[in-house]
């Protein structure tokens, strides 16, 4: 469904929409409580949230999701997903698929490991990674100026490597159906999957627990939680960084994506499908292949259904461990282990996220996690926010003029004012505010400076504000009517006489009010 | 105890530590549930927080507080307790003390209304607002200059005003004591107050439910939630408010008075009291007494400590009417509906932080009330940051130059990238980035300028900096090496010939690297 919606609304040819893997993990502890309905749910609010959005032209929210919270992000839920994979490849069975009790029931079940299992997994994993490897000689035995033959091999190597997942599925499954020609199963198998094409229907409003009690809607979306909010977030980050990833040099129309995938997941949850987003390895895939417009989409769905109505009794005698091992290894090469190097050698603080989002995406879970990311990275925001650079020159001994580098917010204010007082202490000094840079100040800012007045007016000093513009001086007024006899134009109607000669005499020149 | 702490380690002389209305309303909830046990643990966790930011020189957390916030969440504080009181003034009873229930219970019980606590309570009303307003010719009737006799009267209005509290809960404990005295009992007292000192011992780390079952430690912090975080802050953010209101022309030694609030709390907690701070009413009162130092404090601990010996069997025959009067009267008087008026003059943007806290905090509670209007306003702070200032000059054909205003954050990051392609659109142009005013970037902004000059080198454009600081130059050149050839010294050294002659023939003289 998003392959046929997106070819219609898209705007990023490479593109191709169908449910990733960081979506799944996201949403599995759901499912497990809900059942089927609870993902097809949570796929139709997605939709309508990315959908409004996009209408609302919201998407500068992902903007806040810095280079360091999205790899910390994904090295977490790749871990986790590989995590969760590790049952498959050793054959045995827990419940859960977060991280730490992965590794934890690990432990616990690692005597029951199958042997045949185990050992097809292994050498499906060292396939894999071989068959990957080899790319590299493909692209080195490869060049355009040589003969068709002797590109030959080099090609296939490519196209071998490309197409690693698909033939290790397809030995695994070869092998697991020849034995059970003899009667004989070694492996753990897939087991059956309902084929057919989905019914088109409202998506489900409410549903049924295991022991046939109603689940209502609300009750739904409290199981939901916050990831009511999270999943069509990390939806639109994956979509996103997609689609930059693939339209170099153009701009990004993300309004128009935000609501191409909105539909794509309202739509979605009519044909009872899980979250959709655009996925990494398909869309270079369609890429790779050389795809022209959108309408690669409408060949991807085909094939799909294709698949849904003839292929799903092949799909019994996949070997689970064949499945994670392909999983496992994709993921493998998902983490971003190199982001410590990066931001190491670049930016020690970016660090900080980095670690937080990693580390609480691991032992919490991944919402959390990315919030908790966030919420550190904006601290940095808030902090440089707090603490204004500012300038105080001394240019004489009774003056003090005081000037800001950047814009004021309220979280400036305090630091602003004692910094004043702190540092402009002299007795019947006069103090000035250069206003030049300030942009804009808030009520709290204004009260602020109306109290530093009312306080230097105690301690004997004065307080002026010269280069402020109308709207600063509107809000200072509005605040504080007496706030209005402390503007002057410029530094030099303030100091009427030359600097070097008023410390000499006692002339109070300040006195103009 | 409060008392008594800080006059060892308080630093501002009029301040009077001891439990506020704010704080009560705050943690009711939760002494419903965990009986008193639930307030002197969260007094000792309380404690142990704000002692622990003030050995971090945390205190400038309370910078983020701003003025709309903090009137909302008072005003709200305010509406709240006042509609609580409802029921005692009216002499009914239900069980919610949350500002929209008090309104629904008193809708559905009014017709219980008794009409000797109504009419008590509404006359002691009438009293407060009468004896609180006449403090004003109280003022008007005093004049140092004036002689001693002529004086007496304003200076008596004056301290009838300023008693009016007592006043009106003796007359009101004189009257129910007399219609006692004649086995007559017209309205609802407060009842037996437990007399005698606390006894000195460990706070609670468990407790027992109404059915004896223990409530662990984990699952008291459980029940508390978000409280355990805001407590402490709320707690905080009021004394400071007071010590800078009382400590005008000094400055604060926030950390100072961080340590002193958090042991006042943490040893509060081991004679059982609930959560404390400063109160404003009563520092007020200690101020206009003329206080000197701390040591005001003894005293006031003092009289505490003897009315808790001599004075609790009388505290019975306090009518419950006349408390809910003194306590409604007291918050009308603490509403900041005048905060309105003030933004909307000033800064109508600060009408949208306000408007938040109070609803939020009216509707949702206190604590999520506080935090939504702190989230709305650090949103403006975060709004600034990703849309920073940027000057685009074109000074000829085919160079512009991007002026940056402000630092960079990496919630600027893409708005750059995305503004610099838009608008540097001519073929072959050179797009330089002067950097003058960049204190310092982060490895996502580094990223973005990274992929700005892949991007331009498909458009044929290309990419140089100028005036970037070294810190700047290392962070980028630590993520894209590449970028390490696009710096340069100064607009001269890329612009060799005069910018009048450039765009007359087509030789490349930017083709310098």
């Amino acid at each position: 469904m998003g392959c046929f919606v997106y070819f219609i609304l898209g705007s990023c040819k490479d593109i191709n929409i169908g449910p990733t893997a960081i979506m799944s993990i996201m949403i599995q502890p759901y499912v497990a409580i809900l059942g089927p309905a609870g993902s097809v749910l949570i796929c139709f609010l997605s939709g309508c949230i990315i959908f409004v959005l996009g209408l609302l032209h919201l998407g500068f929210i992902v903007e806040f999701f810095s280079y360091p919270v999205i790899a910390g992000f994904t090295t977490a839920a790749a871990l986790t997903i590989a995590s969760s994979q590790l049952k498959g490849l050793l054959g045995v069975s827990w419940k859960s698929n977060a991280f730490l009790e992965s590794w934890i029931s690990l432990f616990e079940h690692i005597t029951e490991t199958r042997k045949w299992d185990v050992t097809l997994g292994v050498i499906t994993i060292a396939f894999l990674i071989f068959t990957k490897e080899i790319r590299r000689f493909g692209t080195l035995m490869y060049r355009p100026e040589w003969s068709k033959r002797r590109n030959i091999i080099g090609i296939f190597i490519f196209m071998f490597s490309l197409a690693r997942n698909a033939i290790a599925v397809i030995i695994g499954t070869v092998i697991a159906y020849s034995f059970y020609l003899q009667d004989y199963e070694p492996f753990i198998l897939t087991g059956n999957v309902t084929g057919g094409l989905p019914s088109f229907t409202l998506p489900p409003f409410s549903t049924t627990d295991a022991n046939g009690t109603e689940i209502t809607f609300v009750e739904m979306t409290k199981v939901y939680g916050s990831v009511i909010v999270f999943c069509p977030l990390i939806a639109v980050i994956e979509h996103i960084a997609i689609a930059k990833a693939f339209s170099k040099g153009r701009t990004l129309d993300a309004t128009q994506e935000l609501l191409a995938l909105g539909l794509c997941n309202i739509m979605g949850s009519f044909v009872q499908s899980m979250p959709v987003t655009g996925s990494f390895t398909r869309t270079a895939v369609n890429n790779a292949s050389g795809v022209k417009t959108t309408a690669g989409g409408i060949l991807t769905g085909a094939m799909v259904l294709l698949a849904l109505g003839f292929l799903t009794s092949t799909f019994r005698y996949i070997p689970k461990a064949t499945l994670s091992a392909v999983i496992i290894v994709a993921m493998y090469y998902l983490c971003e282990f190199e982001a410590f190097a990066l931001l190491w050698r670049t930016k020690k603080m970016d660090l900080i996220p980095l670690s937080a989002t990693l580390l609480c995406c691991l032992l919490i879970n991944l919402e959390y996690g990315i919030l908790i990311g966030i919420a550190t990275n904006v601290l940095f925001v808030l902090y440089t926010s707090a603490r204004p650079k500012l300038e105080i020159e001394h240019p004489s001994g009774d003056v003090y003029v005081v000037k800001l580098k950047t814009g004021l917010h309220f979280s400036a204010a305090e630091y602003v004012r004692e910094h004043i007082l702190q540092n402009c202490v002299i007795e019947k000094s006069t103090v000035i505010i250069d206003g030049k840079y300030i942009g804009n100040i808030d009520a709290t800012v204004a009260k602020s400076f109306s109290v530093l007045r009312e306080e230097l007016i105690i301690r004997d000093q004065k307080l002026l504000f010269i280069n402020f513009k109308k709207c600063v001086m509107d809000t200072c007024v509005g605040v504080n009517k007496d706030l209005s006899q402390c503007f002057r134009d410029s530094l030099e109607q303030i100091v009427e006489v030359p600097l070097t000669m008023r410390t000499d005499n006692n002339v109070t020149v300040y006195s103009m009010q």
